[in-house]
């Protein structure tokens, strides 16, 4: 029997894809790390393979896939001119089949469902997850099951649909509906694969192993170490994920010291970054959420507490941006490197600004943010003072001003 | 001085980045083929570096890029077992940065503008060809002005504008603006690198070594060819990319043959198509185009007899299909393989099930699907009907029929 570890106390339980939490202290489980020095196969052609005994798969080649990961790490060369910044790199995960980071969760979540021989997935998500499960479901051909807000917009209701999905929009109370989906997989056979299945988080660290191989090892050498990642956080399974990959580097002896975490929220939805600054040990509801940022407005983030406790211990930290901040890195990123990101990929940006702002960066640090998802879905929440859009007749083209 | 290199009457004349068409024949020019042969580096990481010597830039360490091309080669295998298909893949040129394989064409011509000491360039664009010129001129620091039609879509507009590119909504006859825009760009000093660009045709051949590489040289080695290509034709300078890559790698020594090549256009808007059937020499504009497939819908495709000169001499084919057919091929690559194309794209599995039905295919082919572009832009074209959306209440959730 396979067994999962708790992430924050430690017992290691047999796996229940239907109660993906701590039976003694309610926080998230994570996939047992079976203790034994794993291999690292450096002849492997892609990032994935190169770290399969670091995955949790039986059959790592019987993995689906629809091309997810290997995404580039781009340098930010004019951003870093622009505001004298030291190294700065998009990790672009943009470039995922289905436009965001969680189709690393969903290859690696979709695989184990059709390992356990489960023939029914499930997701809630107001967003780029139902997309993204649905995808990997139609691959596998397994039935897909999507609940999502009463007002979430026709294109990304669509956007999910059109893989096959049953795609149900709930009306009533929303935050119920996370652990109520539970109950309702265990009752009717549909593994829910939410924002902190354990299976999505071993996916996630994939990302981690490709910063690391990007970066080089070099990178990680030094202390106190220099490379910071800044990572988006909604319901905390994604930075959680990443910690884990360096954690998983640390015992293999490939890094000396995790690389420096910065979990960054909207300020106008930041119960995290709330629950960081005041000391606390948990974290608690965050009143009212309104952010331009609507794929990270989680107020009451399900890996929350354990997101803390590992901050703290490996020396990471939160950080809050508002609206205008958030809009202004998503202009920038668009017009001065060709990314094209959604608000909540931006916050990335926005606190790298912050920081440099109040604090100043190290000069010889190297920075990576992590472009979680496509401005594609987002379109209109572009601000429009933005955007230089004009009429001309074609008569009349040669004498435009915009010419000149 | 750099020449040219006429792709139909074969003349020489040097380079004008203000009227890539010849001025003897008037068909798109391409870059000269220096005719010595060329090296494939088989050290280098990437495919582009691997074939730089077959690119025109002076620098290719200095190329622009944003992560585009080596996309994944997908294999098809649950639409193969559907329909007792041969090998069938999918060349997933959604997941370049900006969603379309246009950003292989803008990555080399919008490094040879920056080459050229170009401070702005410019594009005529109905969806892909917009963004993806403005993020690659965004990220080399290059001014950049999209001419549209006035009833293009708020989202187009604004995924182009973005990037910072000045959007002018032209109104009038938009067919004259195609040519207006060269004598607009040598006034004004603006590069317009429009859809048959010579530099855009060179960028188009990194897929074609890609999938070279990706299959590997024995599945070209066979006679007759076993590799079948199926590409939407809209202007035709993708095609005539692709034609071009394995016609260098013919003269590198490195395939037998050319493999087939199979354009498709949508019925509703087919010049190609319909010249290719009646034997004839030119393409006529094709009245009066009604297609689903907007993004190849164009009546009067520049590069279109050239490429029938080209299929004609090494024996590739132009097929319709209709929109019902495309549609139909769309919701099953989403389905199925779980990948979310626009009907323009779908057009190429529309085609491969039209031959099956028709004539059949060899057992032993084997078929590429180059999926053009992302169906994010093209939401509101989906048909309702064939998407499972549902309501519910939370309280009803576990006696809905979805359930069951």
């Amino acid at each position: 029997m396979e067994r999962m570890e708790c992430g924050f106390c430690g017992i290691t339980p047999p796996l229940n894809i239907h109660d993906p939490f701590c039976p003694r202290c309610g926080e998230p489980m994570l996939v047992h790390d079976p203790g034994r020095r794993r291999r690292i196969r450096s002849s492997a052609e892609t990032t994935a393979e190169k770290y399969a005994e670091f995955l949790p798969l039986r059959k790592p080649a019987a993995r689906l896939s629809l091309g997810e990961g290997e995404t580039p790490l781009l340098p930010l060369d004019r951003l870093r001119r622009e505001f004298a910044l030291p190294a700065v790199f998009a990790k672009n995960e943009m470039q995922n089949p289905t436009g965001s980071f969680k189709d690393r969760g969903s290859a690696v979540a979709v695989s184990k469902a059709v390992e356990l021989g489960v023939h029914r997935v499930g997701t809630i998500s107001t967003g780029n997850m139902a997309g993204s499960t649905a995808a990997y479901a139609a691959k596998a051909g397994l039935r897909a099951l999507v609940l999502v807000k009463e007002d979430t917009s026709r294109e990304k209701i669509a956007a999910a649909a059109v893989y096959g999905a049953a795609v149900v929009r709930v009306r009533g109370d929303y935050d119920g509906l996370f652990h109520r989906s539970f109950v309702l997989g265990r009752e009717h056979g549909i593994y829910f694969m939410n924002s902190v299945d354990p299976f999505r988080i071993e996916g996630y660290k994939v990302t981690g192993y490709e910063i690391f191989e990007q970066l080089g090892a070099k990178a990680f050498a030094g202390r106190p170490p220099r490379v910071r990642i800044y990572v988006p956080v909604s319901a905390a399974g994604h930075l959680i994920g990443l910690m884990r990959a360096f954690a998983d580097l640390k015992k293999a002896g490939r890094v000396r010291d995790m690389p420096v975490f910065v979990g960054v929220q909207a300020s106008g939805c930041a119960p995290v970054v709330r629950a960081f600054a005041q000391g606390a040990d948990v974290v608690k509801r965050f009143p009212r959420p309104v952010t331009v940022a609507h794929a990270i407005s989680n107020p009451a983030p399900p890996g929350g507490r354990l997101l803390l406790a590992w901050l703290r211990r490996h020396g990471g930290t939160m950080l809050g941006v508002s609206d205008g901040d958030i809009l202004r890195a998503q202009h920038l990123l668009a017009s001065m490197e060709g990314l094209f990101c959604d608000p909540a990929a931006a916050t990335a940006l926005a606190a790298l600004l912050k920081i440099r702002k109040r604090t100043g960066l190290d000069p010889a640090s190297q920075n990576v943010l992590v472009l979680t998802g496509s401005g594609l879905k987002t379109i209109p929440d572009l601000d429009p003072a933005r955007l230089d859009i004009r009429d001309a007749g074609l008569e009349s083209l040669d004498r435009a001003p915009f010419l000149s």
